[in-house]
Parts: structure tokens; C-alpha cells; sequence
């Protein structure tokens, strides 16, 4: 497993500029509340090397909310600066307020990012479906189409703000391959199932690998995953193997590790684990509202990754 | 009603800088999508000259979330470079992030605000009590406690997070004085009935002038209410008038005006009426995702006003 950062051949076209598996990778603070720079880059290069087809840096998983703006377009330039391929990031360019996401999403896109993950606003909730096509709508009018790639990003239980089919079709409509992909972490099949169905020309990665194969079968893109920050050379074996037992035989290992990071709270799990694996305490530290793991919580963690035979 | 922006005498103690009605003041936005901030500026001395005892300036009333850092910086340059008494201002500084975070209210304590209205970061759910406290007392921290009264923003269902007593009792007992006060938009009475009970010392604000009354009899400070951004003479008059018949006659009007809103998106007709009553167009540009009235809401806004005999 040593080709870097380059998309799976299968589900590469014109309009699927990503395929296989995105690592929303983590990000490291220093003792003093900084970002941790060099470990960051570090990590990135690593999970590269190790397979993963392109990084979603700014997701859920990499507290890109508890980033500052500055922060965000800080780490973009370290990427770029230091020859990570721009192809290969997906950033999280998403904010509650457009002129923030127009101008992280422009920065990204000068970069020559292979696309933006985008967020709807996500502070006021029960908003009209028309507020949300407006969002999508003003970002992509002002940052200009010429480059952007746009992945919608799914995810209501944290967004508190869905991202109806009715919107994506009606961006489709008005923006056509601009609009390339979209993540699914809804958690509920049938609405990625549907997603699949209803828009063949989409991209579509499910947040989890508890899906991967389900959605593959279904035309499915690849997958973002929290878990691919410790796995992600599995999850690309997984989904470069044809079906059958090997296949069979990977997926169940990776839904078992998967199971076992979330019997504790998962982030701060992921963090845990990656600060024992390259023996680096800062790996740990979460900003607020997220908080490291227990003394028991992390007695739980260690002793469910011990049982699978696996460093954490 | 000439007094400008003096806390109503009642509730003021060293603990209590702020007390009666403050206004989460909307904010104008240009055809070009900027904010207009001659109008902004001109809004707010309106305020103040109408009896508003303080601006509860970016709130979610004035989509503050909707604005980004920069915006919001500049905005309160504005007002302080302007001659708005800072004494006045409780401009919301919460964000997502702690950097940002303590940015915004870095400068506000600067310019001398008499206070700050902070949300929880308010992008991931579930999470725990500690995180909350954490992200206060880091803030509080980073900024430094002198000249910081820091008033908790309870607005569960927009936030997704809810500030609890137990929160509360913590940063009261780590930050004393520091922690000044809270404006529960909970709509929920027993929980503002609770708080008033068990931190007597707190000035607490219900988000509504509906609980208004029953708030100040229990010792309530005021109301920080979006409907103030149209009749705040009246809400003020209402605090300013002893308890009987006159009181009782001016609450039924009051809460008259805000059925009549409340039959349509609050936000877009508070903007839509303001709009009218001072013949700005402007006014009525909402960013997303909030939307303007349709048409058809804002015929049935105007008739419910004009039933009440109000130029909407």
C-alpha cells in the first residue's frame, strides 16, 4: 500500500474527482492551546502514505468548529507550503456566516484543493429549505465556479440543519458539476440508500464505514470516516478487494474497530489512540466542549482494542 | 422617556450593572450583502433615545452568527467610535471557537462594555457538563477577569446546548462576581423560575417580555427581547410602572404586539416592520438562512399590526 493520495480507480470520472477512503484527520493542540503544526503534517503525510485517497481535513472529526478562521487558513497554507498534492485534500470550508465560507472556500480552491467539504449554517434551526439553497447558492455565486468542487455535507444530528433531497436537487439544477459529491453522516441508511437511487451523477461517501460495502454495491463513492484515522490502510484494502470471504473477513474487522472506539466517546477515543501509537501526548489534548477520555474510559478503550490484537 | 441608556434603578447593585430592558438590536444589511452600518449606528441610538437600557448587540435576533469575526469587530468599533456609551453594550461574543471567542471579547472589555452575552460552542451536541464549564473557564481565563462581567446565553433549542445549574453553580463558584448574570431563552418558566430561586445573586434575563412580570416579581433583572427592537418605550414603560391596572393594561399590549409577530418568522417581520416604520428597504435583507417574508406573510403581518392600530 504505497500509492499516495491517488483517487481509486472505479469510481474516478470527470464529475467524481474523489473516490475511496477520506480521512477526517484529527488535529493536534500543543500544551499552550495552539495547534500542533508539525504533528499535523506529520499525521497528514502519514495517513497519505498509508492509503488514504485524499483527506478531509476541517470535518467533525478535526474539531474544525473549535478552530478559528485564521487557524483554518494557517493550516491550508502549512499543507500546500510543505508539497501535501492539493488534489488530495477535501477541506471543510463550511461556517455559519457566508462571508467566512467564501473565504475559506476561495483560499481552498486557489490552492487547487481537489474539492470543499461544505457544511450548511448550522446556529439557527427550522430554517426554510429556500434559506439553505440560498447558502449553497450565495457561496458558490460569490467564490466563482470556475475549480470549486462542492461535497455537500450531511450531518443533522450535529448541524441541527438537513440537507434535503429538494435542495440538492435544486443545486444540481442551477449549478450542475459544480455540486460534486456529498457526505452522508445522517447514520440512516435508507436516506443514503436513496441518495444513491435519486442522484446517480453525485458522489456520495456515508460518514461510516458501517456502510462502505452497502453503499459501494449501491454506486457508492468510498467513505469519510472518523475511524480512518487509525485505519484507513484497512478501509482501502477493503475497498480494493473484490467481493467475496477476504472481503467479507476485512469488513467485519473493521466494524469491530470501529465498535470498539465507540463504546467510549469517539473522538477523544481517536485522539488516544493515535497519541499511543506515535508515543506523542499532545495527540490527546481536545479543545472545549470536547473533552479527553476518563482514567476508566480509557482503561475501557485500551483493554477493547487489546482484545483485537491492536496498538492502542 | 428621555433617558438614555441608564439601568432601571430597581435592580442595579455592584453585582448588577445591567438591569430593565436591552435590546438584541437587528442588523441592516446592504443590496450588495454588507452590512450597513450608518444605518446600524443610527438603529441604535434610536434605541437608546426610545428608553432601551442597554443594546444586547449580535445576538440571534441580529444574526449575529450570520456575520462573520471581522464584521462583528468592526460593528462595535462603529458604535464605540460613534459616542455609544459602552457602559450600554452587551454585545454577544460566544463562539464555536475559544480563539474567536476570546477575541470578541477581548475587545469589548477593551472598549469598556458593560457586559458580554456568551452562547456555548454550539456546533457538537450531547456533550458534557465539563466540556461547558470548560470552554466559560478558559475563556474567562484568557481574557482576564478584570472588567469582564460575562453574562450565560441559555438558548438549548438554537444552540443545542443547554447551560445548566450545575454549569452555572461551578462558574459561579470558580469565577464569582465575573459571572454577572443570564438570559434564559428557554421559553421554558420553570426553568427561569429555578435559576432566579437558586442564584439570587445572578441578574437573569427571561428571553421574552411573555415572562416579564412574573420575572420581576420573582426578581428577575429585565427582558432581552427580540419584539424591544420595536417597542422598547413600551417594555420599558411596563418595567417603569408599579404593579396595577396601568401595569396589567400595558402587558396585555405588549404581548399583543408579539402575538401579532409570532404569526410569522420572527426575524424577517421584525425587519420587514422596522423597515416600514422608517422607509428603509434595507432593512427587510435578511442573510441566509433566514429568508424575507413572502408576500403572503407579509400581508398577514401588516393585518395583524393594523388590527393592533401599530404602523408595522
Amino acid at each position: 500500500m504505497t500509492t499516495t493520495g491517488t483517487p481509486s480507480g472505479s469510481s474516478v470520472t470527470g464529475r467524481r474527482p474523489f473516490g475511496g477512503v477520506l480521512v477526517p484527520a484529527l488535529t493536534p493542540f500543543k500544551a499552550d492551546g495552539g495547534v500542533d503544526q508539525a504533528a499535523f503534517l506529520d499525521f497528514c503525510r502519514w495517513l497519505l502514505d498509508q492509503g488514504a485517497n485524499g483527506l478531509a481535513v476541517f470535518g467533525t472529526t478535526s474539531e474544525a468548529n473549535s478552530l478559528s478562521l485564521a487557524e483554518r487558513m494557517a493550516l491550508l497554507e502549512l499543507l500546500i507550503d510543505n508539497k501535501i498534492p492539493a488534489r488530495t485534500l477535501m477541506p471543510g470550508t463550511g461556517a455559519c456566516s457566508v462571508p467566512e465560507a467564501v473565504q475559506l472556500t476561495k483560499a481552498a480552491v486557489s490552492a487547487g484543493a481537489g474539492g470543499v467539504l461544505v457544511l450548511p449554517p448550522f446556529y439557527y434551526k427550522n430554517v426554510p429549505e429556500d434559506g439553505v439553497f440560498a447558502y449553497y447558492a450565495e457561496l458558490i455565486e460569490r467564490v466563482g465556479k470556475g475549480g470549486l468542487r462542492l461535497y455537500l455535507y450531511h450531518i443533522p444530528q450535529m448541524s441541527g440543519v438537513a440537507i434535503t433531497p429538494a435542495v440538492i436537487a435544486r443545486l444540481l439544477a442551477a449549478y450542475g458539476p459544480v455540486i460534486a459529491g456529498l457526505k452522508d453522516s445522517s447514520g440512516n441508511w435508507e436516506n443514503t440508500e436513496r441518495l444513491l437511487r435519486e442522484f446517480p451523477d453525485l458522489a456520495i461517501f456515508p460518514g461510516s464505514e458501517s456502510f462502505l460495502l452497502a453503499s459501494l454495491r449501491a454506486g457508492g463513492a468510498g467513505c469519510i470516516s472518523a475511524t480512518a484515522n487509525f485505519q484507513v490502510n484497512r478501509i482501502r484494502k477493503l475497498i480494493d478487494t473484490p467481493d467475496g470471504e477476504a472481503r467479507d473477513r476485512l469488513n467485519e474487522r473493521v466494524g469491530r474497530l470501529r465498535a470498539a472506539f465507540e463504546k467510549v466517546p469517539l473522538i477523544p477515543a481517536l485522539k488516544a489512540a493515535i497519541s499511543n501509537r506515535f508515543g506523542r501526548d499532545s495527540w490527546r489534548i481536545l479543545r472545549p466542549p470536547l473533552r479527553e477520555l476518563s482514567d476508566g474510559q480509557r482503561r475501557e478503550l485500551t483493554d477493547a482494542l487489546a482484545a483485537l490484537d491492536e496498538a492502542g
